[in-house]
């Protein structure tokens, strides 16, 4: 069972903790009410909060304790939640959706070798595709936690400066809106500042993975990142899942990862199936029609760093962790065409418009489309929910 | 009167809100229980909390009104708080001072012109020393906010991979430890999702001021930032001053700022005194002297853009910004060598080793060493705490 966690509110409810069942969400405040929960040493007020926060920090021997709770009620043959379904099964489209963590501090990794090889053959056509020190380390940048949002969430395109056709700066609104496919892995005990994270013990930091969209204005990036990095051409909007799935969830389809040559030094080398086979697909619906449109699909097998590596990398320096931080991957792409994770690969930079099955054209992002990212390991043995945004003026 | 706030406690109490007056602090929870804000229409649990966000959240006319109070108070003839000094007034050596502020996002800008143009000489010798971008726009990027401690706490010198003799990747403790002189602004009112603040709006949304060291290991930064800027190489660690001055204390400080060619585009043209002439200095201590070197003396009046245009700047995509978010300013230089706010320009990236008058020589930071940021306008008449941090290995 996949048992992902989240936040939900029905009505004038106040938001709350459940996982997600199907077409239903099993609330957790009612099952720990019911006292289902009565006789595991753990703090039971967490789940009548409006985060995962409190939750994650009761840590990963009180987590899996409720997990392990769960899948036994619901393998129960005698099925004890049944006698309560009017009130602990939740009707998932009858339900509001929140945003399941307070997010502290939120990083952008570069873990894709194709995505990364991709933008360095469209921006540095003479020189080699990776920058030098990209199989030394995970690059990566801080991004912004306040304009996080749950999937759901409309996406303003947003204003900013770049370059017209003098190569003058202008204002205006972005002509060049994109999505980014991405995972984001969801930080469930902190580390102290000066003290690093060793590979081996990081994953024990991390509470679950979500969907993301790492929504980017390609045209004011461009223009404006140069030497710092990205900041308005990302910052407006990132979207995620509704739905945390906990690590445990992933444990039989660990896979190993590319062997990673030249060798990394000693604090990134990572042993054991540090990888994941989770498949991913980006799915278009525009205004105009409502079919869905398959415009990727991918595999989180093709990171070339895995989680365990990017959490070394992020505290090696000393930077502590937060419970509620989220680390997302960087665009996953594969190798071929029609794997890649943002419409600037998929489109090469505008100049190879994409040719709809329902007859229109996409260089960037039109206002009204609608971007849904999906992932499921498995034959539909894991599902992550989805992330879903649609573009407004 | 300054008055600027902080947190504090002493002995086994709880951290709470207090004024800094001269060698004492006000303690504003206990003249709250003494009723002196009992007529203020305001929630006065705010004083007793570990952080300003509650009291900054309160609004710009509540924090104005018990700016006022605590002048009155203080300069009323019959002294009315003298009667409760024993209470009210605690030795500032004798307290603990705490983080001031629940730090949501903190962005750092890159807002002095010759802190930039020394950047790019030393590292871009054949080009133009600013990028095309940097007058069209205030360049920024995202930092940690995790990492961030208050005035005192030690700084541990950060291990990371940088480039060997052989540029060749090694992993140490960085050889190139350096501060960073800055100003931050902490906002005291947020904006929402996908609406600008207008840069006439913008100083509204600041609560106040603090000095700011925003600690960098440049060997570590400069093999990693490329391409989407720095990482490890800041995020170990950034030093703010326990005292926040609020806006309203600087007001007769305003002057005017640079001329800035090219005009900005029109939602970055600022009118109106929006510069601070704020004196900035850098203190050095070695281990083996505890003698006060003066490293820098500089002035805030160097920026090329004011706060109110990197509020505009930052919010114009529609990127929020939240009550505790800091905004700083990167580092501040003037155009005379002993005026630059970084040893990366004090000592030319190490080329001009630095001859101390103690008869030591400095390139970059040795363990042991304190860096002393202090700031004041006027002839003393608004001064910011300190910024003390010590490097351990």
């Amino acid at each position: 069972m996949t048992l992902p966690y989240g936040i939900f509110s029905t009505g004038d409810s106040t938001p709350r903790v459940g996982v997600r069942l199907d077409d239903q969400i099993l609330d957790l405040e009612m099952v720990e009410r019911l006292g289902f929960f009565d006789d595991l040493a753990i703090d039971r007020t967490v789940f009548a909060k409006p985060v995962l926060n409190d939750f994650m920090e009761l840590g990963k021997t009180a987590c899996r304790a409720v997990r392990q709770r769960l899948i036994d009620l619901l393998n129960d043959p005698e099925k004890p939640l049944d006698g309560f379904a009017d009130f602990v099964f939740i009707d998932a489209a009858l339900a509001t959706h929140h945003l399941p963590i307070r997010i502290g501090d939120y990083t952008d990794f570069y873990a894709s070798e194709e995505h990364a090889s991709n933008v360095g053959r469209m921006f540095r056509p003479q020189a080699e595709p990776l920058l030098p020190n990209w199989k030394h380390l995970p690059v990566a940048y801080h991004g912004r936690a306040s304009s996080i949002v749950v999937s759901g969430t409309p996406v303003r395109r947003p204003n900013g400066q770049f370059l017209g056709p003098d190569q003058q700066p202008v204002f205006g609104p972005s002509r060049a809106l994109d999505f980014e496919l991405e995972l984001g892995i969801v930080i469930g005990k902190p580390s102290k500042l000066g003290e690093p994270v060793s590979v081996d013990d990081a994953e024990s930091h991390i509470f679950g993975l979500v969907l993301f969209n790492d929504w980017s204005a390609r045209d004011i990036q461009r223009w404006e990142y140069q030497p710092l990095g990205p900041f308005l051409g990302k910052n407006f909007a990132s979207s995620m899942s509704p739905w945390v799935v906990p690590l445990e969830a992933l444990d039989q389809f660990r896979i190993d990862g590319p062997h990673q040559q030249p060798v990394p030094l000693p604090y990134l080398q990572s042993s054991g199936k540090k990888h994941f086979d989770i498949h991913l697909e980006v799915i278009l619906q525009t205004a105009e029609n409502s079919q869905e449109i398959v415009l990727s699909r991918t595999n989180a097998s093709h990171l070339y760093w895995n989680a365990a590596q990017l959490i070394a990398h992020h505290t090696v320096n000393g930077c502590n962790l937060n419970v509620g931080d989220l680390l997302a991957t960087g665009t996953i792409s594969g190798s071929s065409p029609t794997s890649y994770g943002s419409l600037l690969e998929l489109t090469w930079n505008g100049t190879r418009p994409l040719a709809l099955p329902n007859g229109e054209i996409r260089t960037f992002l039109h206002d009204g489309d609608t971007v849904i990212l999906r992932g499921w390991a498995g034959e539909n043995e894991v599902i992550f929910g989805e992330v879903i945004g649609k573009i407004k003026a």
